[in-house]
């Protein structure tokens, strides 16, 4: 665990990266999130980690409840791991990801499209949005409210 | 380096966190984007990292082209570690994880605000949006579909 190995960071990305930087942290996440994954054995297969890094992550979402364990709704001696509404607002930050890792990561692959789920079945694209302005603000043209940035001296 | 970690994963997340899914990693670039830092000597007060760990980082994001290594602008013999659009481009992934750390994991502390830079001022979210329909899925919503792009969409 990386636990607080980020403790002189007060910022609240470093808190999140405290709970789902680890390695394969995301890539389970993402597999709960958009193949709907819920099974241990499933998980395994698809993602061929170690299973006992696999049973170290998924204690740990459940501990820090990102997803729930409950007895499998199919009535196997298997149980689910079922993300929780914290876990499924990881969803962002694995779109994010998926979206630079296409454009600057994969160019050979063909890119992820994400869908909106259902009859409208439009793609979905992750933007920022300005609220004053309404525009799509570069990279550039955003800056953190560095109150909120500040370094906890130690 | 997580190197071929995720050997088995054909997903663009994947391969972007190989590049960035080291410790220290998002947050390196979260502060040479929203602090503007540069200086080795910047990055390493500001995060308290090991300093192996530090150059470890910065050499991989020069060799990945996050980042390029040119001679200080104020003629110091330093060198400057300035982001690529490649680079910067990782924007939305640290306001994706400071957005859902602000919401889930640090509830005590102040959120972070994202700001459109100059006159405008206003804050900045981001947002998940649907081009079909114009609104905003939520997270259980929106699924990925990797063929989506082979098939001609109006």
């Amino acid at each position: 665990m990386l636990g607080r190995i980020y403790e002189t960071q007060d910022c609240s990305a470093a808190r999140a990266l405290e709970i789902v930087g680890e390695r394969w942290s995301l890539l389970i996440i993402r597999d709960a999130l958009f193949l709907g994954l819920t099974r241990f054995g499933d998980f395994q297969r698809r993602l061929g980690l170690a299973r006992n890094v696999l049973a170290a992550r998924l204690d740990r979402f459940v501990e820090e409840g990102l997803m729930t364990r409950r007895p499998d709704a199919a009535g196997s001696a298997y149980h689910e791991y079922v993300l929780t509404p914290k876990g499924r607002e990881l969803q962002p930050v694995v779109i994010a990801l998926t979206h630079w890792g296409d454009r600057w990561a994969a160019p050979s692959d063909p890119p992820v499209t994400f869908r909106h789920r259902g009859e409208c079945a439009g793609e979905v694209h992750l933007e920022t949005v300005c609220e004053h302005c309404g525009n799509h603000p570069a990279p550039d043209e955003v800056e953190a409210d560095p109150r909120a940035l500040r370094t906890s001296t130690t």
